[in-house]
Formats: structure tokens, sequence, C-alpha cells
């Protein structure tokens, strides 16, 4: 189902997102190529440094949390788009075999003022692991269509 | 060089990193695992999307720009630690072939209420193309390390 700005409504809740378990090698991977420091690369050398112990980097854990709304029901007819971020924090870190979900809810709908034919939805999104504690928690800002009139 | 908190000071520029070239293969290849969306995946699909071309994910833009501070100087000891983004903006998207690189400046120091040992470091960050353009800008709370005393 693809929502334009007029079917967004602010208190919507989404918690429809799959799970998604992240491995050890993904965390190594992912950090290999874009975020190469200890703690994300080598479980031993992780355990001197301030995580304690192999964590993924924040930006595999926006990644994975982008495939699970992707391929969730939240999604505008235009699909994801995101303005950017009014706050995007990482209170826990992804440690390996965590699964982890997202859950949305939308806090503001508001029309373009520059552009008739799209608008903002700003939702609030929380990335949980399988204990429920929060690895991501963000403010963001959807552009989305508004439906054309017929 | 590793810095403590007390080697930052606000009003501190780096403009140290080196350039990445962000090919049309990866930005599919990035896209196929984390973001597959029409305007990320192929060129011919995006055309008649909001983007108007392929693109490159935000989450890929931001994972290349955190390679590039990983390998730049811009480091504290304790490596590169995001605590969180008061901000985070994609103001234009990435495009084939665009090279990027990152300037980043020191907005605010300061201690940690609840542990002696470690401060944040607030610093604005800006992801430039070729033609500094910036593709990304945000506003990001490092965790850094105090010197011990001795």
């Amino acid at each position: 189902m693809s929502r334009y700005l007029d079917d967004f409504a602010v208190g919507q809740v989404y918690r429809t997102t799959g799970r998604k378990r992240v491995t050890a090698e993904e965390i190594r991977r992912f950090a290999g190529e874009f975020d190469p420091q200890p703690f994300h690369l080598d479980e031993t050398a992780a355990r001197d440094t301030f995580f304690g112990g192999l964590a993924a980097s924040g930006w595999h854990t926006a990644a994975v949390t982008m495939r699970l709304l992707v391929d969730s029901e939240f999604k505008a007819a235009n699909g994801l788009i995101g303005a950017g971020f009014d706050e995007l924090r990482w209170p826990q870190p992804v440690r390996p075999g965590d699964e982890l979900r997202v859950e949305t809810e939308v806090i503001e709908v508001r029309a373009s003022k520059s552009r008739p034919d799209i608008g903002f939805v700003k939702f609030r999104m929380r990335t949980l692991n399988q204990d429920d504690v929060a690895v991501q928690v963000g403010l963001c800002n959807l552009v989305v269509p508004v439906r054309a009139k017929t």
C-alpha cells in the first residue's frame, strides 16, 4: 500500500517491520569497508576498548534499520526518501547475534512551502534488539508526495 | 596523532580527509543490501523518480563519510565513536562518479557530567562533492577520553 501525504496522520504507529539478525561476520564486513576501527573488526582487540567487545558500526545499525523499513509496509508512494534527521542517536551498541526490528510513529505532517506536489512527514523511529532495548533512535523527515487532484 | 578532550578547542577546522570517488556499481551494491529502492538500483528506473537519475542512498553517503574520517587525522585517542547527531541532512544526492571529501569544525567541547574519564566534542561535518556542493551536513557528538592525570 502506497501512501500519500493525506494518508499520514499524527499518532499513527507502525510496528510492522520484520526482524534482522546481525552476525559477527556482517559486523566485520561492513566495518572493513566503511568503519575500520578495532572495536568493529576484531573480538579480541575490541575487549580493551570503549565497547568492551565487538560492536556494530552505528552506520551499520542505520543501514540495517533502513533495510527493515524498505521491506516493511511503512512506505510513501514515492518510496522512502529521507530529507534528513533532526536527531539520531545510538543509545546502545548492536552486538553479534542481536536481532533488530523497527518501530515508527508519525509526529508531524506538513505541506511544503515551496512545492505543492510534496510534503514532509516527521516520524520517530526506534530500532530495538531482541530484549526491546533501543539501539538507535531518530527523528526523521520523509519527503512524501501529495495525491494528484483528479 | 591521537587527541584527548583537552586537545580539542572550539573553532578548530580539519580539511584533511582524502577523497573517495563513488561509482555506479558501488551505489547499486550498497543499495542492494541496505536500501533496495529503484532510484538507488537502476539508472533507467531512476529517471522517473524524485531523484531523476541514479543516486546513492543517504546511508551510503554517510558510510563513505565515516570511512573518509576514519582514514584521516581527525581522530580521538579512543578512535571515532559517535554518540549521535543533533542534525543530519542530505541537501543533494550523490551521483555516480562524484568524488567526496569531508570538512569538520569543532563547535563545542564539554566534560561528561557522569563520567570523569570521558567528554564530548560536538563538531559540524560537511561532506562535499567535486563541485564543493554539500551532499551531507551534520552536527555530531563524539565521545572523547580525558587524558589520564600523571
